[in-house]
Order: structure tokens, then sequence, then C-alpha cells
């Protein structure tokens, strides 16, 4: 075989064969196909598309070329789920132990990433005492015996999407449906997912920014979870404006205390009830989503959900009287309270430039090795569609440096006030 | 700039600016832009295209990229004159001198390349004591004395082509209409064209496959011309079958002298007085092709292109009375007819099969290194249209070797006898 054929092939439009797309993959991974016949391939991709079945060799291709992890040993159907990516997105703090509750396993591995605020093992490092560090049979155990451990991500997993994505960005071939939907399912079959839930966002901050795009990426990711034996199910969500209110670390995490109390912001809560009930379903907890949701409902209620949580903090070291005293948690110096400039309605708020402004403050990180202030954040006191009176907070914003102007006019710059406002529907469209 | 974002915009078919065409191919040269983010910018050409204009001033970026050659000490106009490639095209041995005689200067830096057969340069070489080493100056005299003269190329001309075509070459771009015109506009233009003259092959062993192809091809490089102040004509041509009769080193160079003789093959003549009238009348010693074609047919019958040939190989240091006496050239030991095998009209005779037959025989290179055999080749005895009865010599193998039987047994394969043929027409179309 020869890498020019191929890209000749998908130029002119035809289907792959699976030899051909499992070859160039494991060739480019050797070193023996270069880069510049790959970023080829993928702009002829990125005109041409792919087949469901295209998509899933090339998933496939990229989970062999590197390590898998084995999650055999843990009991009943292991769920994952993914977030492509939004602003105050807490939903796996809130996630984990509500579905666990319920008795459906959850062994995760995450990552810390570049962002707006920390990745989740951040926010779990804001428990004082928590460890992300367990060996694999202390993870296995936990999960057997808790139903619950979060750890960070060992091995070599995807390296092929690793280098994939790398030219992708660099090539302007990030944004083709199916790449993004291989790039995506690889790493959560890799990682060891039965069944996967993915939360596919759309906004202006977010990669899909129609809901037609982004249910499509749900409907291949879907497509390619059916070939590849992971039942797979799709929740498409808004991220125009950021997802509950804390966006932050410590924030966050006080905000996952207050939804499993049933004390959180209404669209966290939905979103969390969705996306948890697809989890249920999928692990086969619960016959109908209807069922599994109700299942979720009671377990707010009834404190399971946060017993679980508990369990799951103590289990890793933490300290889960943080629970009952969330100001345990890391506080910053001053509030800062944004006052509106005008009255109205809230019309917009930029979920994106919101994050970059929560990021200035030290929650998140630009560059790999900065630090994470956990302290920090903004806490938003209207959503879009609220009515505001003129010099009444927006928002607060938690710093630890008094002079936080640059970030008040990115703040200001990115929320609209108008005479009226056009609420955006939370939960978009679920495909499965 | 950055690179990405050039490629996004000529991915979402947008015209690129000036300054962003400039600056990538010049990031390139200097290794500041990697060949993985060209080869999507070139696959992002292949399915957008590029205006007449972005195309100009990529040509010219490319002739930017290396040294330039300046012919401005010669006098009058120079016209250079290109062919895609073909079998038997023996035309600039023949067009050089023709033109030459009468009055248009003919300051021609050839290469030897990789084919059937040589290049003009080797094919030059055939002829005893002819020498293509001459100084700037020698060759600046030559012309200005004699209107003639053809040497090897030197100088490091258009590397940005010359990377950007190997780089075409492994990544499925090649077949790209204005990625083709600008890399042959630009090596033209820096070898000091002020006008030029392109034949486009159309047919099986051709680049370009159909009339509307070659058409556009043409089209596209008249535009560029324009734009780069460079007065362009275009000949479409068909090379179905090989052109004229001989393909060989030496067997072309007696082909090409019994055409300035007037007893070439009708096929070669044709095309000769059509690319040579657009070449007078470019270099303004004719006001019309009508009258140009009246000149040049008036210089073959009165001998005085013939003279100019002799002239031209003296000024080189060649041997003229090989024009008089052209068994001189070398000549093969065998001399073997291929007999055909049924009675009837030949119907097709593929020119790239019996121009690899040929290469087999040694007369080309397939790599650098290899050496030519100038006295080898094939004698054609019969062309598409012509009756044939079977035993009757189709044409004849003149070989170094005894063995051709799978020279032959390729000839066979590759010509076609029927109860009737469609006679391809040679000149398909001219653009200017």
């Amino acid at each position: 075989m020869r890498a020019v054929d191929i890209i000749e092939k998908k130029r002119n439009g035809q289907e792959l064969s699976d030899q051909e797309i499992t070859w160039i993959i494991d060739q480019y991974i050797q070193g023996e196909v270069a880069d510049y016949q790959i970023s080829a391939l993928l702009m002829a991709i990125y005109f041409q598309g792919m087949t469901e079945h295209e998509a899933a060799i090339l998933t496939q291709a990229m989970v062999e070329s590197g390590d898998q992890i084995d999650l055999s040993a843990i009991d009943g159907i292991k769920v994952d789920k993914h977030s492509t990516g939004g602003v105050g997105d807490t939903t796996t703090i809130i996630l984990a132990p509500l579905v666990a509750s319920v008795g459906a396993p959850i062994a995760k591995m995450s990552g810390r990433g570049l962002g707006h605020t920390g990745g989740t093992l951040d926010k779990l490092e804001a428990i004082p005492g928590f460890t992300i560090e367990l060996s694999t049979e202390e993870f296995i155990a936990a999960v057997n015996q808790h139903k619950i451990a979060v750890v960070g991500q060992t091995g070599n997993l995807t390296p092929a999407d690793k280098k994939i994505y790398a030219l992708r960005d660099v090539t302007a071939t990030v944004n083709s449906i199916p790449l993004i939907a291989s790039s995506i399912m690889s790493k959560k079959i890799a990682a060891g997912a039965d069944a996967i839930v993915l939360d596919v966002k759309v906004g202006s901050g977010a990669f899909m920014k129609t809901v037609e795009d982004a249910s499509q990426l749900g409907q291949t990711m879907v497509d390619i979870g059916k070939k590849v034996n992971r039942d797979t199910m799709v929740v498409v969500s808004d991220m125009s404006q950021p997802l509950g209110k804390a966006i932050g670390n410590a924030l966050e995490v006080k905000e996952a205390i207050a939804t499993l109390k049933g004390q959180g912001p209404d669209d966290l809560t939905e979103l969390v009830l969705t996306l948890g009930s697809q989890m249920v379903v999928l692990a086969k907890k619960a016959d109908t989503i209807d069922e599994a949701r109700k299942l979720l409902t009671e377990a707010i209620e009834s404190g399971q959900a946060l017993e679980k949580l508990k369990e799951f903090i103590r289990t890793q070291n933490g300290d889960p009287s943080v629970v009952d005293h969330p100001d345990q948690l890391a506080t910053a110096k001053y509030q800062i309270d944004l006052p509106a400039k005008s009255s109205g309605q809230v019309a917009a708020m930029e979920a994106e430039k919101i994050g970059l402004a929560s990021m200035l403050l030290g929650a998140g990180r630009a560059s790999k090795d900065d630090t994470i202030d956990m302290a920090v954040g903004i806490v938003l006191n209207k959503k879009i569609g609220d009515e505001v009176k003129e010099g009444e907070s927006l928002l607060t914003i938690h710093a630890n440096n008094e002079d936080v102007e640059e970030v008040k006019q990115i703040l200001y710059d990115n929320i609209t006030i108008a005479d009226q406002a056009d609420v955006p529907e939370l939960i978009l469209n679920t495909i499965h």
C-alpha cells in the first residue's frame, strides 16, 4: 500500500477500506508515513467526509495505537461520560456520586487540561486531603466496594489521536465531524468504557455553532458506538452562557455540593439529571430514561447522593466534612460585585469570554505549567432572561488581587442588557 | 500572520491576499512553515481552486523564491516554449532553428529530466561534438549573433516550486489546474522568458485527460501571463499516440533534420508550424499567425531553417555534417520489425506505453543516474488510421540487444487493429 493512493482515493470521494485506514494509522505511528501526508489526508476528509463505517474503523485504529485500560475486574457496566467542553461545567463532580448512588459503577480516569478552570482532577484537589493517585488495585477495589473512584490518567492512551490532533490544530482540519467524533470515541474506549454518554455543547464558544452540526456530531458518535459495540447516548446542550452560576475550582465544588443537596441552579440540575438518566439506563440500573430520572431525583431528595459524595471523598483520603461545611474550601480575599450599568433583561453572557475572565483571575491554565488558584473565580447573580436594575450586581468576582479592572472590562463587554431577552433552551436534543 | 489562518481561509473558499500568498511561500522556503501545513493548503487548493489573481501571485512568489535568469543583454523579445510532456516530442530541436531562422531570438535553458527518452539536451548531445556548456557571456553572444543557443540550466531556479512539487507528488495534489499552471509559468519566467508558448498535451498518457481540462489549464496560464506581463499563447494538442514517427534520441534528431528539410511526418510538421507561428507572433516578427506561418513555411522550403540548424550546431562545437549525413548519428545494432497479427486499420497506439517500451530499450532514464543509449528506440511505420495487412511491419524496434520479447509484448498489448479507426485531430484548441 502507498499513502499517496489512500489520500487520492479519499480526495476522490471514495470509501477507504478497513485495511487502508488501519495501515495508514499504523504506519503513521511507526513514522513510515509522514505528517505531510496525514495532513493532506485530513484535509481530504474535511472535504469528502467519512462514512460511519470508516469513522468506526478509524476510531478502532486509534484505540489500538496505544495502551487500553482493562476495567473487566470491575463488576457491572462501566459508563463513561464526556463533555465537549464548556464554561462552569462541574457536571462530573455531581454526576459521579449521583449515578454511583443508584448502583452504576463509576471508574473514571480524568485529565487536567488547559482552560478557563482546572479539570475535574484539579477541582477534586480543592477538597483538603483528596488524592487522585490510587494504584490500579486500589482503584478497582474502590469501585467494586463503593461504586466510585476518580483517578489521574496513566498509560499511553491513543497516541495516534494525540499526533493527529496536534496536526489538525495547525492545519485547519479540526472542524470535521468524523474526525472530532473518532477522536472523542477513541479516548473513551481506550480508557475502558463499556458504554458512553456524551454532552455536546452548542454555542459561540463551543466547537459546534449550531444545533444541526452538534446533532450530526452526536449521531456520528452514536453510530460509531454501535459499530464498535459501545452503547452511546448523546445530549446536545446550550453553551451560549456559562452552565450553573459558579466558574472557578472551589466555587464549582461548592456548587456541586449544593446541587447534590437539591439546592443547585436549575440549569445545572436539569443537565445533570438528563445526562445521569442516560448513564443509569446504559448501566442497566433502569429500563427507561423516565425510570432512571426518578431514581436520581429520589437519590438527591433522600440524601443518598450526598452520602455517596462523602463516601467517595473519604475513600480517596479527602476530608468529607467539607460536604457539610463547604466554607472550609478555599475562599478568595476579595469579593467584588459587578453592578449593572442599565436596567432591563440580561440578553447575552458570552460563555467563552466569561471563562477567559475567570482564567485571568488565576482559575485556569493557559499553558501546561501554569499553577491554578483554587479560590478565585466568578459567581453569576443573574443569567440570561433575568430582570436587572441599574446598579444591581450582575455577578461577583472572587479574586486574590484587588485590581480587577481588566477582568471587569471583559465582563462588561460580554454581557448585554436589553429591553427583552430570548432565553436559550438548555437541552436542545437527545440522541440514542 | 499564521499559516493555519491562511489554510483555513482557503479551505473556506475565500480568496487569499497577495501578502498571504507571498508570506507563506517565503516562510516555507525559510523553513518556518512546515511541509504538513503546505500539504494541507495544497489539498484545500485542490478542492477550492484559486482565482487568476491568486495563481499569478503564487507564480510570482515562486519565481522570487530563487535565482532569476537575466536575458536583458539579448536583443529582441525572448519567447520560450514548453510542452507538458509527450512521447516522441522532438519539437524543440526543430522549433529553435526554425523560429531563429526568421529572426526571433531563441535563448533556451533546457533540462535533462526523466522519461521515455532523454531531454532536449540529451538529444543534442547525440550530435558529435555538440556542447551544452557555454558561459553566460558565450550564451548571450551566441544568441545575439546567431539568434539561437541552447544550454544546460544553471542556478537555483524556483526552489519553492521544486519543494512544492515534491510534496504534491506524494500527497495526491498534483492534479490541480492552478497549481500546474503556476508551476509551469514560474519556471519559464525564472528562466528569463519575455513571452511564452505552451503546448498542452491531451490523452491517456498526459496529465490532462480531456480537451476541456487542457483548455482550462491553457486559459489559466494565459491569464497568469497577462497578470505577470508575459504574453502567453497555448496550443492544446493530441497525445493519444506518439507525435511523429521516431521515439529515441538519435532517431528523433534524424526526424528533426528531416522535418526541417520539409520531409517530416505530417503531424509533427503541423504542430511545429502551429507552435512556431505563435512564437514568431509573440516575438513580433509577424503581425498575425497566418503571416508567421507563411514565413516559417518559406524558411523550410528555402533551406534557410536547415542552414540555421547547421549554424546552431557549429556555434556549439558540433559537427554540422550530420545535417547532410544523418547516418553519421548513432545507429543501433538490430532493426527488428513488429509484424501486424491481423489486417485492418490501426485504431490505437497508446503513447505512454510505447514510450515505456522505448525506455526499456535504453532510450530514457527511469532514475537520475541512469545512462542513456542514444541509438535505440522505435520508429513507427503505421499511425492511427493507417491500413495494415497481417504480417506488415507496424513499427521497427532499434535495439542494441537482440532479445526484445518483453518490449514486443508491451507494444502488441498497446496497439489495436480494428475494422475501422477514429483518427484523432492533432490540434485541438489554440488559446491566446
